[in-house]
């Protein structure tokens, strides 16, 4: 059955999934980089983001290849897809990626300003969704034929789908940094009361610790 | 030179120091017990608080046993002395730990409401201080005869040092489990522009993390 999922999302140890600050020259907030430290040098990295060089093999590689298995469609915040805010000034933004973003399937990007759906090379398109979460959680789920939906983030979008138990399970990865400020994950979320525990948990390198979270 | 410390401290994926409600039955708070799943089973924990059975070594017992290494003083919140809270109706209660408690050195209970030192069995002596957490740092540090202090807990009292930068090393054992509520540890509190760093991650038993920050 087709699940929806969260892969491969990095988390500092005082619980931001983002560092304050987003722009475009800082996509991941003051200090975001640094919760990304696990997946830069993974083999799976280099090759879905084009990127020089072989790559590394192992556990964080495992992980990382393991978030792009079986996804059929993903869903984005806004802010995942660009630091454009507000209205869409025209349609000259495509998102971070270039003309072949590493998704390969449909996106679904959550906005409150309407806009037509965007092409990409390579499989990827972009659908606009005004209609709220669950409003994008059907159209991916129908979209996704049958695969996994993989909730992409933010912290922001991650939080409103566990608010509502929608999300099956989440595979974080729990850095080992404090950014201080930026978007919390957790706070003010009773994940024991809405029924989500920690069933996994695997050391990677670097330092981080890899969670699987599922719903009971 | 001695140092502050807070030692084997366990905090939940959501970032909380102990679970909500806590009282005489249940001191750690609701679910907090499930956050020492890796401590009651070391030979540390059983010898010091005198439990049946050996106990096992290995990694959470080498981090349990150095928590008790070179301490010469503790300090803990009120409620690390007990459930009685405002003034202190008489001087019955004596402490969670029974006659021997697993001290052995003098203890600085902050607290808002005089009391007599309190001497136990085995060298522990409880004394209450009411000048806020500089004063105890003083008296501690004065009583430690040059070795460390132990910051017991709470999570209440940490945050306190923490926000005054004043305490200079943290083992946490990051445990497997949500609590929802709680006291939380680091909520707020800017660890990053506090300048603390984590600076090694020791993989555990039972799927912890043992986290050791440090003040740059």
């Amino acid at each position: 059955m087709s699940k929806l999922v969260v892969r491969s999302f990095s988390v500092s140890l005082d619980g931001f999934g983002a560092g304050p600050g987003q722009s475009l020259e800082n996509p991941l907030g003051a200090g975001g980089p640094e919760m990304f430290g696990w997946f830069f040098p993974t083999r799976t990295f280099k090759e879905t983001l084009k990127q020089p060089g072989e790559g590394e093999t192992g556990v964080d590689d495992d992980f990382a290849r393991e978030g792009f298995a079986n996804i059929g469609a993903w869903i984005l915040g806004r802010n995942m897809f660009g630091p454009v805010r507000g209205p869409w000034p025209d349609e000259s933004w495509k998102g971070w990626w270039g003309e072949e973003p590493p998704y390969h399937c449909p996106v679904f990007v959550l906005t409150h300003h309407a806009r037509r759906p965007l092409a990409m090379k390579g499989g990827t398109e972009f659908r606009f969704v005004t209609g709220g979460i669950r409003e994008a959680l059907e159209q991916a789920q129908a979209a996704a034929g049958g695969k996994d939906v993989r909730v992409g983030g933010g912290a922001a979008t991650i939080r409103q789908y566990l608010a509502e138990r929608l999300l099956d399970e989440l595979h974080l990865v729990l850095s080992p940094v404090f950014l201080g400020q930026g978007e919390p994950l957790f706070q003010g979320l009773d994940l024991r009361a809405l029924g989500y525990a920690c069933e996994k948990h695997v050391p990677g390198k670097r330092a981080v610790s890899h969670l699987l979270l599922r719903r009971k």
